[in-house]
């Protein structure tokens, strides 16, 4: 089969390698209808981490099972499934307590070290999926096409925007600001507003990335950051913050710009995967009672819940990928999100 | 009136000041029935923090209102009234948002540069209260005398043991680690046992503690620390970690226990005034979801809630004062505080 294989700094590639089989009697084997490049694909990408080998890359993808171990029971032949940018058994205590990105016996997509050897990229035709009953999520029937780019987007940035909302408690008549407009950001406002938010503040500079946050339910948008940017967002709260922040980026600049936009006793809400050395300041958290709770999304947990409203056509996260390409042209899909000439780009076998 | 004043490291004294006088209206004048000593004020009686010039101390207090200035409501003279270890206008956003400690007019005891003038140290027969009726909470009629410590510990000790479970969102059948078994340690114990905590361990090195540790509804003791500490609590939940870890002492190797004590997922709640320079370890916390939550305790929002069930016998945080001197002995409290003789001692002028 095809698949994606990363070369080192810039050099992606799809190459013939060995399909994937089945070995451990709850695996699965899915055929994958989409897939797409994540901002996180492009740290090695862009040689900020290094890629000491050619390694398979992708995690996020919706397909149809083509076959299942003699131990799978719930998963059928032919489903039409989503899976979240990890494996998970769902019957451990971590993952029965919400956190199965902390799954006991999980791990992470295109790593040679996993249960029963292989579990593929997901960009590419084919994926080995450890412990499918688990992993996976099946819709009820065959999905509109239509519906393919929302029901991707529930594999990492529709319930990764999920989480940052949820760490932050936000509720009905919360006020919100969401730092960050990449794919995770804007899935984060429309988190915000099915969460029942009375005002969601998008920090964004990009005009298309404006006009999507304010189609999502951003009802405020500010381009400065720094301290020009806190100013804004404190002139909307009575001159003290907002009850939630959302982090989205991962930055120690984007950090401080969401600790400094929460109010006294306000929540920030992080999923961008933290970069650099910085720590965050305890000193000026307990001065103003703002807490900080996120980390690596469970998204499995949410896939059923978030699952209904895209299928009903209540919830649409698809707009975030504003390309779409067939699989032989992976290499252009990179280049066009490391050029930001794409938020997020959809990927086609 | 006498009051205590800090003059310098361990130089503590009694001494005869100017009676305080209302001054803005709203103000009033609490003759104090009882005070005490916080752990926070070892830090310049050790000389941790300098004293640069004689000081007045205390924070914590009980009492009954001598006189109320014109504009003054809900508070009547002949109150029995709680203070909590600030001041506070109940009627700022802040204070509405639930974060008294932030209120935008408040501040604290024993400040010469306060609403109308200053406020006095608690440790001190009078004290002059800005915004009264914002600060002080009376009791419905004069309590009996065996009360007056469980109603002193809402100053400041229970209300600041519950904050910390709040932050980290203790509830029904929760796990929970309590780090530091100081007064605020021991009042958390009672704080998640009444929040219906269903394992309460108690970290705690000194028999006496770990007996009313026990009195106050801790489950198991863990004497150890740092590495084998966290592995006897793992050990007790699953190999995972705890719901919720109350941090109570405030230094870098107690939040360290804290957050290797939590369960991927799990909560930091923390009251313990951050010493050191230590910052919060940004990638674990990510890595396994743990959130820290907490600061500052608004105490005087809580003091109502508890205050129903001290006045009904059904909370009783007083025996955390395990030493009770007149006032004219508050040299010998700090030195048996200073000296572990004491947990918390109760001043009677």
């Amino acid at each position: 089969m095809k698949a994606t294989v990363i070369h080192g700094a810039r050099d992606v590639r799809l190459e013939e390698v060995a399909s994937p089989v089945l070995s451990t009697g709850g695996d699965a084997i899915v055929r994958v209808v989409a897939a797409c490049v994540c901002g996180s694909d492009l740290s090695p990408y862009r040689g900020v981490t290094p890629v000491e080998e050619p390694t398979r890359i992708g995690h996020e993808f919706v397909g149809i099972v083509e076959e299942v171990g003699p131990d799978v029971a719930r998963i059928k032949v032919g489903d039409f499934v989503i899976a979240p940018f990890y494996d998970c058994d769902m019957t451990c205590a971590n993952c029965l307590n919400g956190v199965s990105a902390s799954c006991l016996h999980g791990g992470w997509w295109g790593n040679g070290d996993r249960m029963g050897g292989f579990a593929d990229g997901a960009q590419g035709e084919f994926v080995r999926v450890p412990h499918a009953d688990g992993t996976l999520v099946a819709t009820p029937e065959q999905p509109d096409a239509a519906l393919v780019p929302s029901l991707l987007a529930l594999s990492d940035v529709m319930g990764t925007g999920h989480h940052a909302a949820v760490s932050a408690g936000v509720g009905a008549e919360s006020t919100v600001v969401v730092v960050g407009d990449g794919a995770v950001g804007l899935c984060a406002i429309l988190a915000a507003r099915r969460l029942g938010a009375s005002r969601i503040v998008a920090m964004s500079r990009h005009a298309d990335r404006q006009a999507l946050a304010r189609e999502f339910g951003a009802t405020d948008v500010i381009e400065e950051r720094g301290d020009e940017g806190v100013e804004q967002v404190k002139a909307l709260f009575d001159g003290l913050g907002a009850d939630c922040v959302l982090e989205c980026v991962g930055t120690k600049e984007s950090m401080d710009q969401a600790i400094r936009s929460a109010r006294p006793g306000g929540m920030i809400g992080y999923v961008g995967v933290p970069n650099g050395g910085a720590e965050l300041p305890i000193r000026r958290l307990f001065g103003t009672n703002v807490g900080v709770n996120g980390g690596v999304a469970p998204v499995r947990n949410y896939i059923e819940e978030l699952l209904t409203e895209v299928l009903a056509g209540t919830l649409n996260p698809g707009p975030v990928f504003d390309l779409e390409l067939p699989l032989s042209e992976v290499a252009e899909a990179y280049a066009a999100m490391d050029e930001r000439r794409a938020t997020k780009v959809l990927l086609r076998p």
